[in-house]
């Protein structure tokens, strides 16, 4: 199985609109360096399973039955932000696998045009796609989230946005299953202000830190980055290696 | 004064995605024939006026600095979509000045961002933007909408979307004070049934003739186009002229 990284920024993408610090300089000249909102997408027998539905040119990238499944880690507008064009094309139903929220995002669910949201995605309740054993993992964000685990011939890569740190049995489902793969949002670059920390909605670099001595992935790649964090980042290359890194914008990972 | 439209097709766009109907075919060979999302934006004395924010390449088109105000009609998904990218930019806030709509749409108005939606039109109390003089018209749609008179030079432009038929107020308005340019929607191509056609929330092409007989235009141009209405569109050319035609992404109206 092969996941491709459709974007690896938080909202706010990089460049910033508006924004002149050196990373938002840097990305507005050159495009290589530029950042979409975080989010990936599977591919498996020649089948596609989009994870989240942001790409500003997904319908595009993806034209009319080339999508097999989308699966969505929560309904916040940043993560299905390309479903609001998606919905009224024609044909074939998709199918959206999602966490049951009852309320999802805007009219989604009043108005789902080709989108069919009847599946629902359950906390360790594993199901297949194409061969693939996908266990949904639960998250601790201001909406209803779930991450997902890929597992494929013995190995496992756990896509885990948005999140701040990690529940308990979530923790303890990584420790059964370690995995190969365990890739997350990074939003904040260390955050030392105990009341700042403890407003958060999103992972800062501590919280990846104790995830990853807590579940000891073999690798662990860093998603939904701010332009602060890679800032930071750049500043402080000694606190990351080639297992733990920031992942970008259309980078594969084949397992 | 100069209108440029961004965008003439309704929310499912030109092609739709998996269509295989005859404009749709066209417009994904030719991409002179694509339309984007209704949307337009003003130029006066150097400035920009966007018309509801849609456009999907919104953030390049206008970097950050360019945008003098954005004048919404409605908080439709389909009118507002680019907003939730832009409220993340950094730097001086964007006056957006809209419909009182107690609810905007999804979390816009709990995270505005760098928007400012504290500007509220009211139906016909005039305001001023550089020197034109814009009047919020009342439109009939299943949510709280306006369109717009532009005034400047004795010159009028109206921007009436969307809407279905006129409400007897705004028809008053605009026989009072005859518009140059009379823009509105048109989804339908001529729809004869009456249980469909009192189900409508946007104007069908018997509204259109109903509207330019009642408040006779100089020229009516016509946006939020579908695929079926641009289809019979190529069918009944002798429906249109050079006064009442469908207005195309890029066209310019200089008054």
């Amino acid at each position: 199985m092969k996941l491709t990284m459709l974007g690896t920024a938080n909202s706010a993408m990089v460049p910033v609109y508006g924004c002149d610090c050196s990373v938002c300089v840097s990305a507005l000249e050159n495009p290589s360096l530029r950042r979409e909102k975080s989010s990936a997408f599977l591919e498996h027998n020649g089948k596609f399973l989009l994870l989240d539905a942001n790409a500003p040119d997904l319908m595009r990238r993806f034209p009319a039955g080339s999508i097999d499944k989308i699966l969505l880690t929560h309904y916040h507008m940043d993560h299905v932000h390309s479903l609001f064009d998606l919905r009224w094309g024609a044909g074939d139903k998709i199918s959206v696998i999602s966490p049951d929220d009852p309320l999802g995002c805007d009219d989604l669910y009043k108005h789902p045009g080709i989108l069919d949201f009847s599946l629902r995605a359950q906390a360790f309740k594993s199901f297949d796609w194409q061969g693939i054993t996908i266990t949904p993992l639960p998250l601790n964000h201001s909406k209803l989230c779930l991450g997902y685990c890929f597992e494929f011939d013995g190995k496992r890569l756990a896509y885990l946005t948005d999140t701040v740190g990690l529940p308990k049995q979530t923790e303890r489902w990584l420790k059964e299953f370690p995995v190969d793969w365990l890739i997350t949002d990074c939003n904040y670059s260390p955050i030392e202000d105990p009341q700042a920390l403890a407003s958060l909605n999103h992972n800062d670099f501590h919280h990846i830190l104790n995830i990853d001595e807590t579940c000891r992935p073999t690798n662990l790649g860093l998603i939904h980055v701010s332009h602060h964090m890679l800032g930071w980042a750049e500043q402080h290359p000694q606190a990351f290696s080639e297992r733990l890194r920031i992942l970008n914008d259309s980078e594969e990972i084949t397992l």
